[in-house]
């Protein structure tokens, strides 16, 4: 489709970017959300990922995928005022959110309870993905996953990996749907030592950076785990946590 | 020591301050960096970090181990002017920079080259630190370590973490006067399995987020390892495979 020169801030195809951007609830109320940069529109286009619109900066490239998307194009300066992202090359892409599945099937997931650093939140979306773990549930006050932040932070797995935002008592009775046990990470007494734990076929919980999962989610939950620190360390940060045990997951697979 | 009341943004402290936390190359050449907040100073407090000053927000609180240490009562416009965060609930303090053995002695270590985000870099330092790898290595263009933000992440690892900057070839010297191999993590097709290779005593080389690892330091590995992903994932973060590596560095300790 044949791109659209724009060079107004007034126009209200860039003062609804930038409401996307900035706006968790414009996002779900509108269904949509956006991304940037060259690679991550390919990947998109690539993953079947339901691009909506591009705004490209200075001039539109040609890709395949792209022959039915409504396209723009804008002088630098009006695009660093619709990108959220400092200095971005571009190009802005916009995307639909996918329809959640209600009852999703797995045979392993990651529960993020809380966690609210977009770059967490992201990072674990896409070491989920790489390491092959089904889903990645999202309860409580998590960081958006579909802000620009986090949508970057995944590196493209946003478009491909499974996400499901429940609550707490939700979550549980998807394990119990899926037959899995649900493990809490914990720095308590009682927690099993990570490595002595079989964690191909479960769901494990990771709580907020500050205050590690809540008591009702805890409450729920059929075991705690702990991931074995030196003395003097008190605890890793969620997305390290995170990344080992998604790595014990999947490890013996 | 009775706290000083300041109150101009021109006082030689406020400048001073500003200036540390901006400028890496005055960090070296005074050998003095600066860390925030109650949490990390009481753990420098308690680690003998060698704490030089303290610029309270508001007003002093009586910590032990302060007896000796200069100290500022500012009020919050001027702490926040002389912060590198915002909304800082304060104190921001000094640290001397504590000097680097010259032939460090080690089992394992992680080594850093062009490691740019001071999230990652802080991240890891705090992540090998909990999981007892004796040291990590900085190569080439790291994020300071030094820096407010790198050491706010480490979330005091950086008091007690060995911290060896070096070059390749210094780093190679130190594995081979240590007794270990060095190996590079690396996406090609002649690295070993992590899962079949012995880390316990070895030194692992991440790259950076961007590029992996140079030629230079490819070159001077003993062996490259890849950490297994699913198809369609083409890497992960550098935390994240950092964090890996040391979870199997010390897995089986």
């Amino acid at each position: 489709m044949e791109a659209e020169r724009l060079s107004s801030r007034k126009n209200p195809v860039i003062v609804r970017l930038r409401a996307l951007a900035a706006d968790a609830a414009l996002r779900r109320a509108e269904g949509e959300y956006i991304c940037d940069g060259d690679k991550l529109l390919r990947e998109a286009l690539e993953k079947g990922a339901a691009v909506t619109s591009v705004l490209w900066k200075g001039r539109a490239q040609d890709l395949p995928g792209l022959e039915d998307v409504r396209q723009y194009v804008v002088p630098e300066d009006l695009f660093d005022y619709a990108s959220p992202m400092k200095n971005s090359p571009g190009p802005l892409f916009t995307l639909r959110i996918p329809p959640e599945e209600r009852e999703p099937c797995f045979d392993r997931a990651l529960l993020l309870e809380n966690v609210q650093d977009p770059g967490n939140v992201g990072t674990l979306i896409r070491t989920a993905a790489a390491m092959g773990v089904d889903a990645v549930l999202l309860c409580g006050a998590c960081a958006d996953v579909y802000s620009p932040k986090t949508a970057r932070a995944t590196m493209g797995a946003v478009f491909r990996e499974r996400l499901v935002h429940t609550d707490a008592a939700g979550a549980k009775a998807l394990c119990e749907k899926n037959a899995l046990p649900l493990y809490g990470a914990a720095l308590s007494e009682r927690a099993s030592d990570i490595r002595v734990l079989d964690l191909r076929r479960a769901v494990v919980a990771i709580g907020s950076e500050g205050h590690g999962l809540s008591a009702e989610l805890l409450a729920l939950c059929d075991g705690e785990l702990i991931i074995p620190m030196t003395q003097g360390s008190e605890s890793l940060n969620a997305a390290s946590a995170g990344t080992i045990v998604l790595w014990e997951m999947t490890r013996d697979r």
